[in-house]
């Protein structure tokens, strides 16, 4: 049996002539992404190649970010990580659109209970003023990407939650149904730890890396209306933006 | 023996006045964040107060982040997070002068070597070129905040590589000295777990959080100059910025 592509005579390796097939295969969706490759003995059957030729072949691939190994379960596809543009105001539902992804919501809680320190400083309430708080896990193309915590003032929150929030994103009932324009918010980001509760939400082990956005959306007249903690998984998104430099320095 | 500021007879419960009176011991500095607090023990014996008392004063604490537990070493006052603003190209020193922290660096390593597909990529030339990748440990205060890895073409990185750069920053020397002016940056934010190496260069457990930072920065013509890896400590660090609603969505 002859095997397409890879020639013993070519004076290209037969390790790089396998890693460019395998890459090609890749690149054209033939192994798509998060998709298993065979496992080193179909690697061999399939190139009629040394086991020493696949095992450099598979390091290569792994080296170039390629594929990836998951002990126990076999060598896979690297999933590129989604990557969202962090340059303006926009919510789930916009920022997953914009991607092609299909954006859906679980809402875990809704209920009325007390400001936090915390929660009560962001949306310029005393301690212990009664807010709104929605907890929901955000999904892109089914897959869980965030669990979002949303504080609201008591009387725009508990409008808000009247409606069905696994369909409607709260950024559209604000501004569209409840005559509350967004203008501008504050991003706090950070690199932390899924907790228990994050954990859960997400599907993730617990000490699994977490992308937390703390952001204050803020409406006319600087007042805020929503401060909400938004836990994405680690592993599934990166943020992009451009920054130009100051002019003068010293 | 009077216990001072903790008066039975105020209507205020016990726990709520040992409360104020320690979260007002650490907002004026007498316990500095990072220290530690006295044991329970310690605190009955200094209010005059019941274990019970204690405890809830000292969970009400740690639930207002004043304080926090860490295991098998006592309870500490929080060290705030660094909060570091992101809206515009800056360098290392400039940014913790901004903060009013000392900036300093230890350099691990600078070499020439081969360009791998991701840094050839970010600096425009073709895999394998050789280019310049310099390891630097930067400090704020004294402490290890970010693992930095730096990639420049050849030319330019050989000249960088001459200078002391445990003194000298590379945005200086390319802006300064080398005629390289930088005129923006992209920008690439993840949250990440420390491996061996990064964790070993910065001095905490590997899969400690990491927020990493990748920046290809641009010089005149969108020429690219300079690619790093900047891998901030999670525990450390956080960044801000604003951003604005797009005034037309559907």
């Amino acid at each position: 049996m002859s095997h397409m592509n890879i020639d013993p005579d070519n004076p290209t390796p037969l390790y790089a002539q396998v890693e460019a097939v395998l890459a090609a295969s890749i690149a054209d969706g033939t192994y798509a992404p998060g998709s298993r490759l065979p496992n080193e003995d179909g690697l061999i059957e399939r190139f009629g190649v040394s086991r020493t030729t696949i095992h450099k072949t598979v390091q290569n691939l792994i080296k170039r970010g390629l594929i990836e190994i998951r002990r126990g379960k076999g060598t896979f596809v690297t999933q590129p990580k989604i990557t969202q543009e962090l340059t303006e105001l926009s919510g789930f539902v916009e920022d997953m659109q914009a991607l092609g992804r299909r954006p859906s919501a679980r809402v875990l809680d809704k209920q009325v209970l007390p400001a936090s320190d915390t929660v009560a400083r962001h949306l310029a309430l005393a301690a212990g003023t009664l807010v709104v708080r929605i907890q929901r896990v955000r999904l892109a193309d089914g897959v869980p990407l965030s669990f979002d915590e949303t504080w609201l003032p008591k009387d725009l929150g508990e409008k808000v939650i009247g409606n069905d929030l696994e369909t409607e994103p709260i950024f559209a009932l604000l501004e569209q149904k409840y005559d509350t324009p967004l203008v501008e918010a504050e991003y706090r980001l950070e690199a932390t730890c899924a907790n228990e509760t994050v954990a859960q939400a997400l599907g993730v082990e617990p000490g699994s890396p977490i992308f937390l956005i703390e952001r204050t959306s803020y409406g006319a007249g600087h007042q805020p209306v929503d401060y909400e903690q938004l836990h994405y998984r680690g592993d599934q998104i990166q943020f992009v933006t451009r920054l130009a430099r100051r002019s003068k320095r010293g």
